[in-house]
């Protein structure tokens, strides 16, 4: 990226390039590169990180194609439900 | 957001608030306050942001339901497409 990209283009970076260390340069990660995703990097947003069954959930869930891989895309689908999330509280927030 | 929360987290919180920093609190954006997204936080990743009529054409393309005002979930497609474009510029890279 251009050394004086956006911050928005910055975040969007960062989001790609944290999938990429996960996976290790791979396409795909698996559910152990996952599952760290979720219990270092999301565990603010995501309350429930400790809980080995939730987050076993959550990762059967993301992984919609049973391949017991996660892809950048359903990587980005999880991303997006957490940024939904976020976008329903700051709505509500602007609203009072 | 919790002050130590990670850098993933702080990023999508960034991309949220961006979308309601230019909507104004207001929860769609009208098109030229998604122009100055596309124009001023963009210029980077999206090269001909400088073409009118292709900033036009981008932005027919986003509104997905033709109200002439762009949703968060609209503004969320935009960002996938743009992480996903990245994504792939990635794994060729990962790749040589």
């Amino acid at each position: 990226m251009a050394s004086d990209s956006s911050k928005l283009e910055d975040a969007i970076e960062l989001l790609v390039r944290n999938f990429y260390k996960h996976a290790g340069g791979n396409d795909k990660m698996n559910k152990e590169e996952f599952r760290k995703i979720i219990t270092q990097d999301l565990h603010h947003i995501l309350t429930y990180t400790e809980n080995k069954e939730a987050v076993d959930k959550l990762i059967k869930s993301v992984d919609k194609d049973k391949d017991k891989k996660i892809s950048f895309d359903e990587y980005w689908t999880l991303i997006g439900t957490i940024a939904k999330m976020l976008s329903q509280h700051m709505a509500m927030q602007c609203q009072k």
